[in-house]
């Protein structure tokens, strides 16, 4: 018999409906799923003997959804500062990749970004990097939901050798771990600039047959719009709709540059954005235009991006500078509200996934992805709103605890599960090698 | 005789000489000042009777100054959000002002923001608010250092009854307080479209006298500037300017909305920005030319503005916002690189107070404010570059440790000498009187 837990926080805010907050509420979890969103009292009748953990001065929101990220990079944080993408990546993080990269580093890297993740109420995570089986270990050994990337790129790496061998390994790993209940695959071509047309129509074919999410890069800069113009006669989005890639499954990582038309296309298509705003202000990249986004009824979700290029995989962070953004870049202060950030940080990450039925919002029937904020430090008193204080004044350090699939994986702050001490020294470890060129 | 310490941290950062990282080193704290910063063996020997404080993961940085806030509006943290900032304070923060400000709720709200302040490793504040009597007893309390604000407004409230009388009151009170080190007076003209032309020459005139400066929020939005020159006939800045108020006394708030010879004219003058980058980003405002400011070398500094419109009295997230936007906004990800980023936030906000000869750096014989952020927590980590991650990686929850005039005010993450389940019943207090209307 599964084990009921009843969960009772001081706000519980489900997402959906959309702008809620409930008070005097439990949520019972039983076994991986939320069973019930009741009155305390209500609760308690009907479950005398369920666990009850009891946190009285915390919002429970559902587990964040990282949108995109290549979480193996939190081994290369901080490497290279301060430089625009192309310098980034041709100077420093392509070297230093070619140079390292492996299943070791790879899975080293990632389970290092789960701590990361965890601490900070990140319960899903949309990765694309070399390795994904090694990302899969490590986000099995954290417990974390994981969607992992059959990445497709035209340039030969540790990893494999072509375009056909990455979507080859990719296509075998997904076959392989098919019954994982923590994970899920998308086609991950990287982006314009790095694969054909030729691989293009083979990720579309794939993305029909298999009916799963296509998670790539694209209009992230200015450069690539007019580079593909010049060398294919098309913006890179044209290049995708001429492949086939539009639709509900095509999660665009950082659109920053788009026009009306482009907007309109998403929307029409159903396509989601992974907006990664810290990122793309670092890489000097630009501000996607979210609050038209939004406007057009395009399905937004947020993204850390790697942490060679934000430094933080951190969603509150991200949640707080996209609302901001909205605001200081539209004129607008009414843009992306509270309510709506953190709707994009959950249920917005979790449609794009595919996810939307099993994950996002606190809805009876969801998995139990969940995601306990204490909201009493001095720092956030007095509260008058606690989504406000989500977003605008709270950080991931006020994260205590979390669940994942109904298994908690985080109690006051600190990882249950994970051996931080031996994954600090696999950090240190890589440091030195990285340091020792 | 005065007691003698030895800080003996991992890195120090001196910010003067700029972009300098020192390892293995000691700074000597000789009483309230910096008696030395040397080699960490050589401290030892020359000092074996000092007291020791071992901090080895950390870095050990010049206390952050916040060069604007209304600190007493902690007690209306996420009262009013997604607003415009005429709506906002219109509608929503001059009713709730009228109906609540008194010396009481300002001393309540700054020493919660003092509390909130020294916790995220800020040792002084440039404040302005109504009652500056009641926020200097909570600045001392807390023992940090202030910069007050002589407030001139031409409407009556709970604390004065026109422009004439504001100023007298603070300049009385200015006399009442000039035997506090801890204390610096600025006049604090509110802004443009609040102060008429006779208070500013009156300010001018002050200032003048004194050689105090002159802390004013100006060019905040495009529709101050607009509707200055309706009224006026002028820009705001170019009032300023015929008041005789440009000089390195003038401290520029926000300073979003700048045409180029606007930034000469800074430049020329030798006047300092306070740039909010969150205030002005969640309020629609703008975003300051930053990059632009810093290349024409005028000076900056970073503020956090009022928690009402932030919500956070956090450097961190500023000197971070700051460095992104500079970079997101100019197109050049080499604008304000980390280092610039925590120079702004430390040595331009003492620049700005014309406190430079005595805060700011580390240099010996300046006062020892001082600040440790622990730099060994796993989302920190690897650390190619402590600086990178006090600006991009770190936040304000890593700080553990603050000097202000060489006494500590935080040890380990803890205040030392506020009463912290007090000043939180306090603010308790004031959010049921707030929602009581």
């Amino acid at each position: 018999m599964p084990r009921t837990i009843l969960i009772e926080p001081r706000w519980v805010i489900p997402v959906e409906p959309a702008a809620t907050v409930l008070e005097a509420h439990a949520v019972v979890v039983d076994g991986n799923r939320i069973a019930a969103v009741l009155p305390a009292a209500e609760a308690a009748g009907r479950f005398p003997d369920a666990e009850r953990v009891e946190l009285p001065g915390h919002a429970l929101i559902p587990g964040l959804v990282n949108l995109h990220t290549h979480a193996a990079m939190t081994l290369m944080r901080g490497m290279a500062d301060d430089l625009a993408l192309m310098d980034w990546l041709q100077g420093h993080i392509w070297p230093a990749e070619a140079r390292l990269v492996s299943d070791e580093f790879v899975h080293d890297g990632t389970l290092l970004a789960c701590a990361e993740m965890l601490r900070g109420g990140i319960t899903c995570f949309n990765d694309m990097y070399f390795f994904p089986e090694a990302a899969a270990r490590a986000a099995l050994r954290a417990g974390m939901r994981a969607a992992l990337g059959i990445i497709a790129i035209e340039f030969r790496s540790a990893y494999a050798s072509d375009a056909q061998d990455y979507l080859a390994k990719g296509m075998a790993l997904r076959d392989s771990l098919r019954d994982e209940p923590l994970l899920t695959f998308c086609l991950a071509p990287h982006a314009p600039f790095t694969v054909s047309d030729g691989t293009f129509a083979q990720v579309a074919t794939y993305a029909g047959e298999l009916d799963i999410p296509v998670h790539i890069h694209i209009h992230e800069t200015a450069r690539e719009v007019t580079e593909s113009l010049a060398q294919h006669g098309l913006r890179p989005l044209a290049r995708l709709e001429k492949a086939g890639l539009l639709g509900p499954g095509l999660i665009a990582v950082h659109s920053v540059h788009l026009d009306d038309a482009e907007i309109a296309l998403f929307a029409r298509h159903g396509c989601s954005v992974a907006h990664c705003p810290s990122s793309n202000l670092k890489l000097a990249s630009g501000i996607a235009p979210v609050a038209r986004l939004l406007q057009a009824g395009v399905n937004v979700g947020l993204g850390t991006d790697g942490a060679a290029s934000n430094n933080r995989l951190d969603l509150f962070t991200e949640m707080r500078l996209a609302a901001l953004l909205a605001k200081g870049s539209s004129g607008d202060a009414t843009a992306m509200p509270a309510h709506r950030a953190l709707e994009c940080a959950t249920l917005g990450g979790a449609r794009a996934l595919g996810l939307q039925d099993r994950i996002g919002s606190i809805v009876p029937g969801k998995l139990a992805d969940l995601t306990a904020v204490n909201l009493s430090a001095s720092e956030l008193l007095p509260c008058f709103d606690p989504v406000s204080h989500l977003v605008y004044a709270a950080g991931r350090e006020h994260v205590s605890d979390v669940w994942v699939n109904g298994e908690r994986q985080l109690a006051g702050g600190r990882l249950l599960k994970l051996d931080e001490p031996g994954i600090r020294a696999r950090a240190q470890h890589w440091q030195h090698r990285i340091s020792a060129k």
